[in-house]
C-alpha cells in the first residue's frame, strides 16, 4: 500500500473509531456534540497518521493502534479547541468552519476540550491488546508530551513569545514543545504498540524531533509565500501580527535551508533503524513539500 | 491519631507534596506560579484527607498515598480554575482570595487548567511503589470519574440547569456527577492503595456516594442557614439567583431529614467494612456537621 492509499483508507478508520469511541459515552447531548463537533471538523491527522506508519512499518498488525491513534488526535483537538479561545487567539474560524466556542459558546468549548483530554488517558487505560507495563509507558509519555513541560508549555510561550522578538533558540523551544512534543509522542507510541527495542525508540525519538521541528518551518514558511486559498486560512498573517517566525529570523533563503536540514535529519535517523519505511520516508517528503 | 491530629498533620503534608510536585517541573514560570498559586490557596482538602484515611483504616502505610492524594487535590483545583473562568461562574474570589484568572489572565488560568489536569495523571502513571496494573485500575476510575461521564460532564448539567427549575433527581445526578464522582474516587483509590479485596471496594464506593450526596445537601443547606462570616463567601447566593437547590426543591426541614439519610447510609456501609474505622466515621460527622 503506498501513502496515498494508506492515508486515504485510515483518515476514514480514525474518523470512524473517534466518532464511535465518543458515541459510546453516556454523556450530556449538548457535551457529546461539542466534543464530535470538533473531532469531525477534518484536518491532516498527521499524527494519527504517523503512530499508525510505525506500527505498519515494523509491520505489526495491532488491534489497538487505531484507539490510542485516536486517542492522541483527541488531544490534538482539544488543544485547538482550547486555543481558539477569545482569551488565547481568538479565531473564529478554522479550516474554514465555525471554531468550537462560536458555536457552543466558551464554557462548553472549555468543557469539551477538558473531556477530550481526560477521555484520551481513559481510552489508553483500558485498551484490550496491550500490557499494563505498555499502557503505564504511553500515559507517562502522553502526559509529559501533552502537558506542562510539553504542549501546553509551548503554548505559554507561544502567548508570552507574541509580545517580544524571539531568538532562534528561544523560538526553537516554543514549537519543540507546542507542536513537537505531540508529534515525537505519535511517533513513539507507534514504536510501543510495534514492541521496538530501546534503540529503535532513541531514533524514532530522534525523527519525530526533526520531523516536528521541518513541519513547523514549512509552517512559517507557507505563510510568507503560500495563497490564501492554498492555505484555507489568510497568509501572512504572521507577518502582519509582528509574530517571531523562521522567515523573519532568518530570512526566507536560511529557513529553506533550515528546512531541508531538519528533513534530512529526520531521513538520517530513518536509515539507522534498518528498514525500507516507505511510508515514513514519504510521510516526511509530504510535510515538506505540503502547500498546505 | 484522632481526625483533627490526621488532619492537622496532612494538610501539611499534603501542601508539601503538591508543592514540591510542581516544583520539580521544569516549565514556564509563569505557568508554575500560576498553578501553585490555586494549590496553595487552601481549602478543606477532604478528598485527600479521605483517600489518606482509607489508607490509614486498613492498616496501610503506603509511601505513594501522598502522591495520589496530591494528584486528586490537582484536578480538584484544575476544576475550581475552569469553573471560575468569566464564561462559567465568572467568580472574582474564592475563599478571600482573587481567583486564578484575576491574577493570571484568563489564558495562564485555563493553561493552568489544563496542566494540572494533565499532569495528575503523570503523577500516578509514575509512582514506585504500585504495581502497574494497579495504576492502570487507578488512571482508569480517575478518568471516568474526572471526565464526561464524572465531573465535567456535572458542571455542564450544573450550568444547563441554572436556566430552569430542575427535578430532585436532575439535582442529585448534577451533584452525583460534579462532586460525588471525583469525591468517590478519592475513597476508592484509597481502597486500590490498600488492596481492598472487591466486596470492600463495593462497601467504599456506597460510602463514597452516599457521603458525597450528604456533602452537596449540607453545602445547600448552609447557604440558607449560615451566614457569610462562616461561610467565607456569600450567604444566600443560591435563593438570589433562584438556583435549584435541595431546599428550594424539598423546603429546609425535608433537605435536612435527607442529609440524615444518606450521612446514615454512608455510616451503614461503612459498619459492613467490619473495622473500627474512627476517622472515615469522623469525616462523615464533620461534613454534616460543617458550618463552611
Amino acid at each position: 500500500m503506498n501513502l496515498t492509499q494508506f492515508r486515504k483508507q485510515y483518515e476514514t478508520l480514525i474518523q470512524n473509531e473517534m466518532t464511535s469511541l465518543i458515541d459510546s459515552l453516556a454523556i450530556p447531548v449538548s457535551l457529546k456534540e461539542a466534543m464530535q463537533y470538533s473531532l469531525q471538523a477534518g484536518g491532516k491527522r498527521i499524527r494519527p497518521i504517523l503512530l499508525l506508519a510505525v506500527v505498519e512499518e515494523f509491520g505489526i498488525e495491532h488491534p489497538d493502534a487505531l484507539k490510542v491513534a485516536a486517542a492522541i488526535e483527541m488531544i490534538h483537538t482539544y488543544s485547538l479547541i482550547h486555543d481558539d479561545l477569545p482569551s488565547m487567539d481568538d479565531d473564529d474560524l478554522r479550516r474554514g468552519m465555525p471554531t468550537n466556542h462560536v458555536v457552543f459558546g466558551e464554557a462548553l468549548a472549555i468543557l469539551a476540550g477538558d473531556a477530550l483530554l481526560t477521555y484520551s488517558f481513559g481510552i489508553v487505560s483500558r485498551l484490550e491488546h496491550v500490557s499494563s507495563d505498555d499502557k503505564i509507558r504511553l500515559i507517562d509519555l502522553m502526559s509529559v508530551s501533552s502537558g506542562a513541560e510539553g504542549m501546553v508549555g509551548g503554548q505559554v510561550l507561544d502567548i508570552e513569545g507574541e509580545e517580544k522578538q524571539l531568538s532562534l533558540e528561544e523560538l526553537e523551544k516554543v514549537h519543540r514543545l507546542k507542536t513537537g512534543a505531540l508529534l515525537t509522542y505519535s511517533i513513539l507510541a507507534g514504536g510501543i504498540l510495534a514492541q521496538a527495542s530501546a534503540e529503535e525508540m532513541m531514533a524514532l525519538s530522534r525523527f519525530g524531533e526533526h520531523l516536528g521541528l521541518a513541519f513547523q518551518i514549512q509552517d512559517d514558511i507557507l505563510d510568507v509565500t503560500g495563497t490564501s486559498e492554498e492555505l484555507g486560512k489568510t497568509a501572512g498573517k504572521d507577518e502582519s501580527s509582528e509574530k517571531s517566525t523562521y522567515p523573519s529570523i532568518l530570512t526566507l533563503p536560511k529557513a529553506k535551508e533550515k528546512l531541508d536540514f531538519h528533513a534530512s535529519e529526520a531521513l538520517k535517523a530513518l536509515e539507522s533503524l534498518n528498514r525500507e519505511l516507505p511510508l515514513l520516508r514519504g510521510l516526511t517528503d509530504l510535510i515538506v513539500q505540503r502547500k498546505n
